[in-house]
């Protein structure tokens, strides 16, 4: 019995029609000798009934089937009822009237309903994730993944890009995040690693002038993991040659209004707002801004360095900043409700969070005493404060006001209600800093990678100021989110040598780890550029989630765990031994440390 | 100075209009105080002159360029005088007058030169990969394989197949060839595994009611390399549920057809021929015939059994064959050119090669003399025989008569210039057994893999002749080699178990290594069945190439190393340690064998 049509298909045109469905028992109810089953496929759900009118044999088999039993059904499509139609299904107004039956396959009690919305511990969905992605919800998202998949890759050709497969076992660099290691049982100690990204390689694609690179690719980091990361996870990547930065971004830009036009039906403003990363942290105290709302931050570090609140003063004095996030009409809000962002601004490093009120009498709050009637006027006006405002100040290093700021900014937007949910806000930042000064190893350290290629007009501070050299690299924001990064690259031996001295790698460890690309620079590259997107977060944003695992058909938890297949897991001795391993056990003497590792 | 046009598509259309190129010297010539530069990129080549007339600024300029520069050209196309036309050119008729150059990089001489049907040593040409894929062969061979996935993609997306990202990170299983493994920072002594395919999360994809997946997906192989293997290697995989086999079968002759149309302009003859592989390997010695030709080979066991040659007689009383492959027009070899043909049978497991040339006289060889002259007219009219024939003869088991004659069939037809290279010939071979009896550990194992769905009506000798059930299985092959292959799959948790106790796993094994498998079929499994493509080998038929690393940008050689990354290669200890690894030399003993498995 083939189906001949999908359940969620089902219309009026079939009316009188006899049809074959293949499908679930989403629910199962016995009126009284006639027994209603809403069979589900992947297209939706349609209400068959059986009826000793249609057929006796029919009814009886259908009475020993479960909810989830797998069934084939042939009948006749009929209008319902007046008062029997379901408004909340598409094919609410018929059902399929059953004269043949077949249960292809029975089904024990699921651990958890076939339906969305469930509140289930999510390790359980993993454990059981081929039922969890048996729920509507999850299976629209890989659907969603797939068609956005789709129309990357139709733009892309459409550009004249090419694909190309870049290698998954290939060879550990020692910059970036730490690496995947796959030991080599043909060459004895040697080991393949899992790429990071296909950076190297589509460079070298370009090298080999193939001018327009893209490929949907796996990559792969063994960082500690967050809600929004994976151990392996999925980036649109690509690469073109003789291009200019706007040419770059004009495409992407083309690219996301059509994403969003054809997966959600969302007209995107074009072109995206362009921010530099200095006015971004400066204003909204992040490099990935939510630009839903304003409420941006205020310096007021020139008007309070002569009041008399000593913090101010020291901090302006030692090189830092403070600045005032007013959060409109929050003036009202009790002490307690103000001392509870306190520790919310501890979390972004805050050593204390200053404040004043604004009331119909004045400024109100413990600094306002140390404060002059001039100090006052001009933070009224610098600020925009307003009679019902609540104005936060933070004083530090400029990273850290940035920080504190940027997370209570979000945090009051959002119970404000200024966030609308329903707007896709892209923004450019641009003109990265190249480099940012590693306290901890004493050295510069690439901000994107050291492939990334400097303004030409900082090119001079490379000797004298390496920390101000901007890069020509730029973000994709979208609703506080990077959702995509790159770069224009550097294309020039003699520069890239220079980039590698400047990052403290030795001659002889770039031309031992970067050999290939050093001499590949000197064989006719041409100038290249290219940029990478978060396919996963992507995906996320387009299906209004805020876990990437909703979106990856079989993810890790964030220990990187797989729950379904038990991965990973112990090994034969006899796999080690022909890949020329042993198991190092961590002394044990560190219970602790080896037991916060694993959290 | 963007390029507005490429190199290879300046048409007569651009007359008199001014034009910017950007792309590569591939040549340069000097004709007193004129030069001629043909400059390339990914579309083509088109002659760009410098001529003091147009520009003495860009002449300058030009004079220090060498091959493989990296140019931008801006000037204006023009047509040739009759006498300098290149006629091997799509642009031999134009040329670009140039006004104006800007020397975007520079370039060494390149080790070979950049240009199709080089013949430079594999290892240098994959040393320097990025300049061996700047060679249009190369980079023609890239673009048809990205069109290929593009017509893939585009043909399931219209049959309603889902694109679904499986892991890479995911577990080790003990059937099948051996795992690369990835040892774990987070969970001590354990290991992830890379898939040898995406087999399990298909079937479990099917579960999840998800009906119709598919996916290109890289799969890894840690076996000792062929000219036709790779370490990593990339395969259409695809699966169904609620579908019988021959719409499966059609479905891959569709979209094999269009593939074929699409990329290579051949149209391939519908339906593909069926066989079984009972008749494969009887007519043809192999489960993968050419069948561009004919010469069948001829079962003669009956015949001979009764002739004084006493090998084939006790070959037949051993139940073993003896088998004919009539050579046709071969009779006239020389004595040496017949017995060349023995070392090479010998490969394939022939211990010796018995032959009969059909002269105008009658029969001749050296086994002529034990036959009776019915055995010998038996013999003319079963091998159609003719004057002038050769035919020869194997007896052996069954499999090794198989191996030897189905070998000598394609060389002697190669030989014969039996095989159109032009044809394009499909088949399917269907009906495999399900398992196959490994000798060594006494024990059936799958043909396929342990998910494979027995034919219904073998299944009652599950339990009398295990050997003897065949499988759902079908195989798609093409002059020769399997491009792909599928079956349906067992879907009921009963039968999975069976099949797992008929292959010697342990009730406890089995549900240790795929106990979510079985658990999974319990929750309503759909009937479901699948296909995977060998894509490399796909675009290696598609491009008349005989070598699949020529099909992969980035491949490895036959000892899984890459030669432009130099990968695998030595990690920190520091690395190691956190991954809870130590080296394990093999011990020094036994040089001889550590060396050979380098080899």
């Amino acid at each position: 019995m083939l189906r001949t049509h999908h359940c969620g298909q089902i219309t009026s045109a079939q009316i009188g029609e006899t049809v074959t469905l293949n499908g679930w028992v989403q629910t199962r109810r016995d009126l009284g000798g006639v027994l209603f089953i809403d069979l589900r496929d992947r297209s939706g759900i349609v209400q068959a009934v059986f009826n000793p009118a249609y057929s006796g044999e029919a009814l009886q088999t259908a009475e020993r089937v479960r909810t989830e039993y797998v069934l084939a059904i042939k009948g006749t499509v009929v209008k319902r009822e007046e008062e029997t139609v379901n408004k909340n299904l598409p094919t609410g107004e018929l059902e399929v009237r059953v004269t043949e039956i077949e249960v292809l396959n029975a089904a024990k009690t699921t651990p958890f309903f076939i339906e969305d919305g469930i509140e289930v511990d999510e390790a359980l969905r993993l454990k059981y994730r081929y039922l969890d992605l048996r729920r509507p919800e999850m299976q629209k998202t890989l659907m969603l993944r797939s068609q956005s998949a789709k129309i990357f890759r139709n733009y892309l050709d459409e550009q004249g890009f090419v694909e190309v497969e870049t290698p998954i076992l290939t060879k550990s660099t020692p910059e970036g995040a730490r690496d995947y290691l796959v030991p080599s049982r043909v060459h004895e100690g040697e080991f393949f690693a899992l790429p990071q990204s296909p950076q190297i390689f589509k460079q070298l694609l370009m090298v080999s002038g193939l001018e327009r690179y893209y490929q949907i690719a796996r990559c792969f980091r063994d960082e500690d993991l967050r809600a929004d990361r994976q151990p392996e996870f999925t980036q649109v990547d690509l690469e073109l040659s003789f291009v200019s930065r706007d040419e770059i971004l004009g495409l992407i830009e083309q690219l996301m209004a059509k994403l969003f036009r054809e997966t959600i039906g969302v007209e995107v403003q074009l072109p995206f707002q362009r921010l530099t990363h200095a006015e971004a942290m400066s204003k909204y105290g992040s490099d990935k801004p939510d630009l839903r709302f304003g409420m941006e931050l205020v310096d007021v570090g020139d008007i309070v360095e002569t009041s008399e609140v000593k913090v101010f003063a020291s901090v302006i004095g030692s090189g830092g900043q403070v600045k005032v996030l007013n959060a409109k009409g929050c003036g009202t809000w009790t002490r307690k409700e103000i001392d509870d962002l306190g520790p919310y601004a501890a979390r972004y490093g805050a050593k204390g969070l200053a404040w004043i009120q604004v009331k119909e009498d004045g400024f109100k709050g413990p600094i306002v005493k140390f404060m002059s009637e001039e100090v006052i006027q001009a933070l009224r006006e610098r600020t925009d404060a307003e009679v019902g405002d609540l104005l936060l100040f933070s004083a530090d290093k400029k990273q850290v006001v940035a920080d504190v700021l940027g997370a209570l900014r979000l945090k009051i937007g959002r119970q404000l209600g200024l966030i609308d949910d329903s707007i896709y806000k892209f923004a450019w930042v641009l003109e990265f800093p190249l480099l940012s000064y590693d306290e901890e190893s004493k050295r510069y350290v690439a901000e994107h990678h050291p492939f990334t290629r400097p303004l030409e007009e900082d090119l001079e501070l490379f000797e004298t100021d390496p920390g101000a050299v901007r890069a020509q690299a730029y973000d994709l924001v979208l609703n506080g989110y990077e959702v995509g990064g790159g770069s224009l690259r550097i294309f020039e031996h003699d520069l890239q040598q220079k980039m590698f001295r400047l990052l403290g790698i030795s001659e002889e460890t770039a031309q031992e780890q970067f050999g290939f690309l050093l001499d590949a620079f000197q064989y006719g590259t041409p100038p290249h550029g290219g940029f990478a997107f978060g396919f996963d977060r992507l995906v996320m944003l387009l299906t209004q989630r805020t876990n990437l695992r909703e979106t990856i058909a079989f993810p890790k938890t964030a220990s990187a765990t797989d729950l379904l297949m038990n991965a990973p897991s112990a090994v034969d001795q006899g796999q080690l031994e022909q890949l020329h391993i042993k198991l190092a056990p961590k002394p044990a003497k560190k219970p602790a440390a080896a037991e916060s590792e694993q959290a």
